[in-house]
């Protein structure tokens, strides 16, 4: 934006898109060594830079004092963080390259041969929030995958991510690929917001990191697919043919474990008749400093229990606190999860494998667990290397986001001569 | 809506919204022979209610004097035409059902096994115009993959579709499926289409079939994701080491087999290395009737060529005309295509392998063959068995859409007691 002149989002934006597609076409039959060795460029620039990216982050730790403590704690970055960023990039520039993976192949009676290939999204565009590692991680991710993106972090991050991005500039320009594959929003001004959720034909698929406000704001406004999730409100359902130890491990895990993340357990389901188990399950997670709110029938077990709302079934508290019900079987937790869960991350705790089945099958989450913490959402230890995000609608990339799911596919048809009769 | 009542269509929107998801939940789980019976159902009521369905159609018909000569056409039926209609219900009760597919499974270092499984995508929602046909197409294939589905006719075909809904209805009693799996929006009020269109957490997935101003006006206002094609504007490029009787036969095919299917090619591109072959593949398009739009340097060529404005190159003809450029090579028609295609189908006609392979790798299309007609752009050419349409967006399915691409995929994760650390 030239001063004197004033700013026009749309035009900003349709200038950014513009290069970004010009790169997306250049990334796209970019060899895997290339952009591995972009990514590796940029995480040696992110070493060597680490006095100025620190730099940053302390003029804009200096303007972000009227945030709260946990914003602050997100945006600051120290010698191990900038070390831990750096190295994730060495971690992405290790993983396989999805572009150009055939998916499958067949044969047609009249000769011709079908091929469907995986290729990038094209141009993804990032909103986030405080964390200006996501500057770093989701610039790496798109580029690994071929595509071009344009990043808008948080407006208090604007010093950081800047430092940040001119590394991976760095990176792009060693190994030969254009700068304009990984572009930051040049401003703060929440205009650029608006403009992205606009620029249909510019960015082909939009993800939302941060906040419920961001997400829920980009989901109503979008004009472009989105790939988000807004809530984690995910549910372990004790079956009365639970083993006890594994139940109060994995009920103890799901909850206590981290309750900030999006994996976390929100709501206990307790089989009815799954009695002697419930009293050693509420004991295990209330010893543990975790606040629960029962139905009515439980709270006669311990003094500590406090009576439910109906709110509660739907809350995601991302804290010491979960909701408690007792359930008529799996049939009941099926429904309960149905009536209030969030599509994201639902687990079973049973030794009975037709009962398993039957929730696996009908719970419509994209990650559904038996006999496990539901903390494993997370694209690391689902094997991915990486993620991006966890997706809770129905498109192309469900649960953890990574390389693959920031592809898509093409189909080729190999011919010698066929016409349509 | 009851007489006396005001009508409200996000209210209406509301209610068949509940009532497909309900459904949703019960097709999800149902085996694949209770759908294909309610399918194979569905035709036998089809046939046995031929005479109601054609009364219905007289019916439509009577009231569609106003409407275009082709647009009648689309909207007429006849005996041939209803047991088209029957006989590719049965076809679909025969393709192979994806839902509870395993993508793909994988074992992590700690025990858990991971499994990706083909799951339905839940509500699709279908907006269609004249062809009453589409009531039973769509209903069926959202069937069989699982799916609830809620379709919006074109006004005119109403009683016809409420005849031909009403044979699927008894398809659905026939095999024990709930009847609001497939629910047709009982009123050609236009607002109904706006309320789909803000289904946001009601429907699933919108898919427009449809002329142009319906799929635009689908894609700029939707809430929620849309799997359509808005242009075919398909090129087939002719290289210098082009066949020449395949380049011949397959341009003819491709612009003139039926140039009002949106595989058709719109743009012919010449290899200016290919001076030879030009004046024959002109010469074979003009003598089957076609007019041709041309590039200057080849209008001494022909008398009957005319010369090409600039919006021609994004023109979609859908009838006997076609444009003709020369270009320098394949990095000249690859230019082109990104300049002026629309991401739906592209043809390289030549012998040089390496040519090919450069071609189908840059042109990002959502299908692209190499010596072969674009005509091929249809599920029952791709083996699918029937499509309902073809996207060509980026998200997850591409191309030619059938019961696979009405599917989406969740992560089952089994485990014997895993906890994260």
């Amino acid at each position: 934006m030239k001063s004197g002149l004033s700013f026009d989002p749309a035009r900003l934006m349709a200038e950014m898109g513009a290069r970004a597609r010009s790169a997306a076409r250049i990334l796209a039959a970019a060899p895997t060594a290339q952009k591995a060795g972009a990514i590796r460029a940029a995480a040696a620039a992110i070493r060597a830079n680490r006095a100025t990216i620190l730099a940053a982050n302390t003029k804009d730790m200096a303007a972000a004092a009227h945030l709260s403590p946990a914003m602050q704690d997100r945006l600051k970055l120290d010698d191990s963080r900038i070390e831990a960023m750096a190295a994730g990039l060495d971690v992405v520039a290790d993983l396989p390259d999805p572009v150009g993976e055939i998916i499958r192949e067949w044969d047609r009676p009249n000769g011709l041969h079908f091929r469907q290939v995986r290729v990038p999204l094209g141009v993804v565009g990032i909103i986030y929030e405080s964390r200006p590692n996501v500057t770093a991680d989701a610039g790496v991710l798109c580029l690994m995958a071929g595509n071009a993106c344009i990043l808008r972090g948080g407006s208090e991050a604007l010093a950081t991510s800047r430092a940040i991005h001119a590394a991976l500039l760095e990176g792009l320009r060693a190994s030969g690929l254009p700068e304009d594959a990984i572009q930051l929003v040049p401003t703060s001004d929440r205009a650029m917001v608006g403009a992205m959720l606009a620029a249909s034909g510019l960015i082909d698929i939009l993800i939302p990191r941060g906040g419920k406000n961001l997400v829920a704001r980009v989901q109503a406004e979008a004009r472009v697919p989105v790939l988000a999730h807004l809530d984690g409100n995910n549910h372990v359902y004790v079956d009365r043919a639970a083993d006890p130890a594994k139940a109060s491990a994995i009920v103890l895990n799901a909850k206590m474990r981290r309750t900030g993340v999006c994996g976390a357990m929100e709501t206990l389901l307790i089989d009815q008749s799954a009695t002697n188990m419930a009293p050693m399950l509420l004991e295990t997670l209330l010893d543990s400093g975790c606040e629960l709110r029962v139905t009515p029938d439980l709270l006669p077990l311990d003094t500590r229990l406090k009576p439910a709302d109906p709110e509660d079934w739907d809350t995601e508290y991302l804290d010491s606190i979960a909701s408690v019900a007792t359930v008529d079987g799996v049939e009941g937790a099926i429904a309960h999860i149905a009536a209030h869960g969030s599509h994201h991350t639902d687990a079973i705790v049973t030794e009975d494998t037709a009962t398993a089945d039957r929730f696996l099958a009908a719970v419509d989450s994209a990650i559904v667990l038996w006999n496990a913490s539901t903390q494993f959402a997370d694209g690391g230890e689902f094997g991915f290397g990486a993620e991006i995000g966890i997706a809770t609608g129905r498109l192309h990339a469900r649960g953890p986001v990574a390389l693959e799911g920031l592809t898509t596919y093409k189909t080729v048809v190999l011919g010698t001569g066929q016409t349509r009769p």
